[in-house]
C-alpha cells in the first residue's frame, strides 16, 4: 500500500504537470468557489424575478402553447370533447376535429422568451370527407386510448400505442403524428397523456429527488449514475446545494467527471443525453433548472452538431414546438469547447479535424437560426468554426492527459468565466 | 380520490378480462412463485457443481483465455515484458512482440463451456520490418498508456486512449485493434486494464449491490432504474432475494416491467442494455449469474436478432472471443417471445411483420451455428421462423392491452416453465 502510494507520486512528478497549457494559471479551489457562488446567486436572482410567458406578451399573431395538465382534467378534457361530438353527430351535424395545425408556417420564434411556439391556426378534420376519413378515426382512437391510459394511471411507449391497433394504424408515424396533434387540440404535454419516450440520460452529482416515490441521492450513484426517469410526472423533491448544473454532450466526458468526482471539488449536477437530446433528458434538465434556479453551462464538442445539441436544449425542436414552454431550458451557457479553444488551449493540429461539405453547410445554416443570431459571442464562435474548417470533439482535450479535462480545462473556464 | 379509485375499479369491469387470451389459465401467484422456487435452488445447485474451465478439458488444440488480474499485477507484468525486450535490444537482437492470433482461423467454439475460445497460434511483431514497424510501435505506446493508467488508478474509454496520441495511431480502429492484442498479450480482460466502454443498460428490482463504494438499493430506484456502472472492477457486494433475473431486449419492455414492479410480484432482477448488448451490460450480467447462483431468463423480439443478441450474452461475439470466459453467461434460458408464441398467444396477423430477404438470410446463417444446433428447442423455434418467414416485437403483446406482458404473459410462462 505504501510502496503504491510512493509510486503514484513519484508518476505525479514524472508527468511534468507544469508543462500541461494553463495549469500554472489556476488559482486555489477557494477563488474559484467564490466566483461561482457569486454566479450561481446572481442566476438564481434572475430566474426568480419573474419568468416571461407567452401571455405577458402582446403578440401580434395569437400563439398557442400547451401546459401540463392532471391524469382528471386531461380525462375530462376528453369527456368533454367527446360529448360535444356526440351532440353534433345527434342534431345531424356529423363531426369534425379542430386541430391546430403545426407545419413550419404556423412556427414562430418569440426572441423575448428565446423559444419557438405555435400560432394559431388550425385545421378542420371532419370524418364525412374522403381525404380526412382515416386521420379522424385514427384521432377517435388515440384519444379513447388515451383515456383509457388515465383510467388506470399507467405509462405506456409510443411503440406500445402503434401495437394496440396496427390494423388501423398501418404505421407508426401515422400514430406518433396523431399522437401530438391530440396534445394540442388538448391543451397539454405529451408526458400529460401519460405517452413516454425510453429515457437514455444519466444524472450524477449534488442533486436529492424523488423517482416514484423513491428518494434518490446522486452522490451515492457510483461512477454509472442514476438512470434520468421516463416519466417526469413521477418527478419530484429536487433538493441540492450545487453552484451550477454542467450539461455534458458526449458520455466519455461525463465518465471521466462521474470517476473524478468533479461535483465534490465544484458542487454541481452532471447530466448527459449521450447524444442527441432526449424527452426525458429535457424535460428533467428544465425541472432541475426551474426548481433550483441554478446556472447551467454546456460541454459540448466544437462541431456544429455541438450546438445544435445545445440549441435543443435551450430553445426546442420544431416537431414540438407547440412544448416549447415545457421541453427548454433558457439562458444555456456555452462553456465549451468553443473553436476558438482550440488554439487558445493549443489543441495539436491532428487532434483537430477537418470538417466535412455537410458540416460546414450546417455550420452556416445555424448562422442564418435566430437563436444563435441573438447572441453575438455565439456567432463569432460559429463564424470561426467556418472559416477554419476545423473540429474537435470534447475528447480531444485528452492529448494533455486523461484528467486534463477534469483538472485544468473545466476548473479554469469556471475561474475565467469564460462561458457565452 | 375515492371517486378515482371506483372509477378505475369500473374500468377493469369494463375490459372484458376474462376475454384476454389464456387469462383464465393463469394459477395464484402462490403456486407460481413455488414453481419458481424449485427452479432456483436447482437452478442453483447446478451453479456450485464445480463450473468446467477451459483447464479442465483435455482438448487437442490448446487454447488460450484471459482472466482479471489486478492493477498491480499488470503494471508488473508490462514492467517485466518491458524489461524482457530492453534485454534483447541490449543484447544486439533488437525487439519483437509476440502477439496472439485473434483472426477466425484461430477461433474454436467449445461445446463444452458453451463458448467461442481462442487457439494458441501468435505471431511475431518485428520493430525493424518494414510491414510491422507501424503496429509494434503502437504495441509500444499502448503498453506505456496502460502503464500509466495502473499507476494513477482512473479509467478511460477507448476514445480518449486514441486522442493521447492521435498523430501516431491515425484513426481510432488502430489503437483499438492493438488493445485487444495487449489484453490478449499480457493475458487479462480489458476491464483489467481499465479501459471501459461506456454503459447504456440499466437494472431495477430486487438488488443490492456496491458501486465505487456506493451502497445501491435496485429497489428503490424508481421507474428509472439504475444506470449500469461502466467499470466493473468496482462493482462488488451483491445480494438478493431474487428467483431469477429477466433479461429484456428492449427499453419499452423494461419500462412496463419497472412501472408495474413486476419484480414485487415475482421476485426477479430485470436488467437491459436497450438492444445491442454492450459490455459493460455483459459484464454485470455475468457478476450477478456467478455470485449470485441465479437462473437467466430472455425476453427478445421474436426476429433473427432477437436469438442473435440472445447469443452475444450467451457466447460471445467472436471479435472478443479470448475473453470470452468473463463476458459470457452460460445458461440463458429463452423465455419469449418465441416463434411459436405467435400463434400460441393468438397474436393477430396484423402485429407480425413479414421477414426480409436480409432476416431470412440472417436466420438462416444462424442455424448453422454451434450455439443454436446444440439446442434442440431453438433449432425449432429458429426453423419455425424462417418457415413462416414472420416475425414480432415483444410491443406486439400491447395489442390485447398495454399490461398484458406484465399482468398475463409472463406470469403464464413462468407458471408453465415454458422456456427453452
Amino acid at each position: 500500500m505504501a510502496a503504491e502510494k510512493k509510486k503514484r507520486r513519484r508518476s505525479e512528478d514524472d508527468d511534468d504537470d507544469a508543462a500541461l497549457p494553463f495549469k500554472n494559471r489556476l488559482k486555489p479551489d477557494s477563488v474559484i468557489l467564490q466566483i461561482l457562488q457569486s454566479f450561481s446567486s446572481s442566476s438564481s436572482a434572475a430566474s426568480t424575478s419573474k419568468t416571461l410567458t407567452l401571455s405577458d406578451l402582446s403578440l401580434s399573431t395569437t400563439c398557442r402553447e400547451v401546459a401540463d395538465l392532471s391524469l382528471t382534467s386531461v380525462q375530462s378534457t376528453i369527456e368533454s370533447l367527446v360529448l360535444k361530438i356526440a351532440k353534433s353527430i345527434l342534431s345531424g351535424n356529423g363531426f369534425s376535429f379542430d386541430v391546430p395545425s403545426r407545419t413550419s408556417t404556423n412556427q414562430l420564434y418569440v426572441p423575448e422568451l428565446d423559444r419557438i411556439v405555435l400560432k394559431d391556426k388550425n385545421t378542420l378534420r371532419p370524418f364525412a370527407n374522403v381525404s380526412s376519413v382515416r386521420k379522424s378515426t385514427i384521432t377517435a382512437r388515440i384519444l379513447q386510448l388515451i383515456h383509457q391510459l388515465c383510467m388506470k394511471n399507467i405509462h405506456v411507449t409510443k411503440r406500445d400505442l402503434f401495437y394496440t391497433d396496427v390494423k388501423l394504424f398501418q404505421d407508426q408515424s401515422q400514430s406518433d403524428a396523431v399522437l401530438d396533434d391530440v396534445s394540442c387540440m388538448l391543451g397539454c404535454t405529451r408526458s400529460s397523456l401519460n405517452v413516454i419516450a425510453a429515457e437514455k440520460g444519466v444524472v450524477v452529482g449534488r442533486l436529492i429527488f424523488s423517482d416514484n416515490g423513491d428518494m434518490i441521492d446522486c452522490t451515492k450513484m457510483g461512477m454509472g449514475g442514476k438512470a434520468i426517469p421516463p416519466n417526469i410526472d413521477r418527478v419530484g423533491d429536487m433538493q441540492s446545494d450545487a453552484m451550477f448544473i454542467l450539461l455534458v454532450e458526449k458520455d466519455a466526458a461525463y465518465i471521466r467527471l462521474a470517476e473524478d468526482r468533479f461535483y465534490n471539488r465544484f458542487p454541481c449536477i452532471i447530466v448527459t443525453a449521450k447524444g442527441q437530446p432526449d424527452v426525458a433528458t429535457r424535460l428533467f434538465l428544465r425541472k432541475m433548472k426551474v426548481e433550483l434556479k441554478l446556472p447551467v453551462l454546456a460541454l459540448v464538442d466544437s462541431d456544429p452538431y455541438g450546438l445544435k445539441i445545445l440549441s435543443v436544449y435551450g430553445c426546442g425542436s420544431k416537431n414540438m414546438s407547440y412544448d416549447s414552454a415545457n421541453l427548454t431550458t433558457p439562458d444555456i451557457k456555452w462553456l465549451g469547447v468553443r473553436p476558438s479553444d482550440l488554439d487558445k488551449y493549443k489543441i495539436p493540429e491532428q487532434c483537430r479535424l477537418p470538417m466535412t461539405e455537410q458540416d460546414i453547410k450546417t455550420g452556416k445554416d445555424l448562422l442564418e437560426e435566430d437563436f444563435v443570431k441573438k447572441n453575438p459571442g455565439w456567432v463569432e464562435e460559429l463564424t470561426l468554426m467556418v472559416k477554419t474548417k476545423q473540429k474537435a470533439e470534447i475528447q480531444a482535450l485528452s492529448t494533455f492527459g486523461f484528467q486534463y479535462l477534469s483538472e485544468v480545462y473545466l476548473p479554469l473556464k469556471l475561474q475565467q468565466k469564460d462561458w457565452l
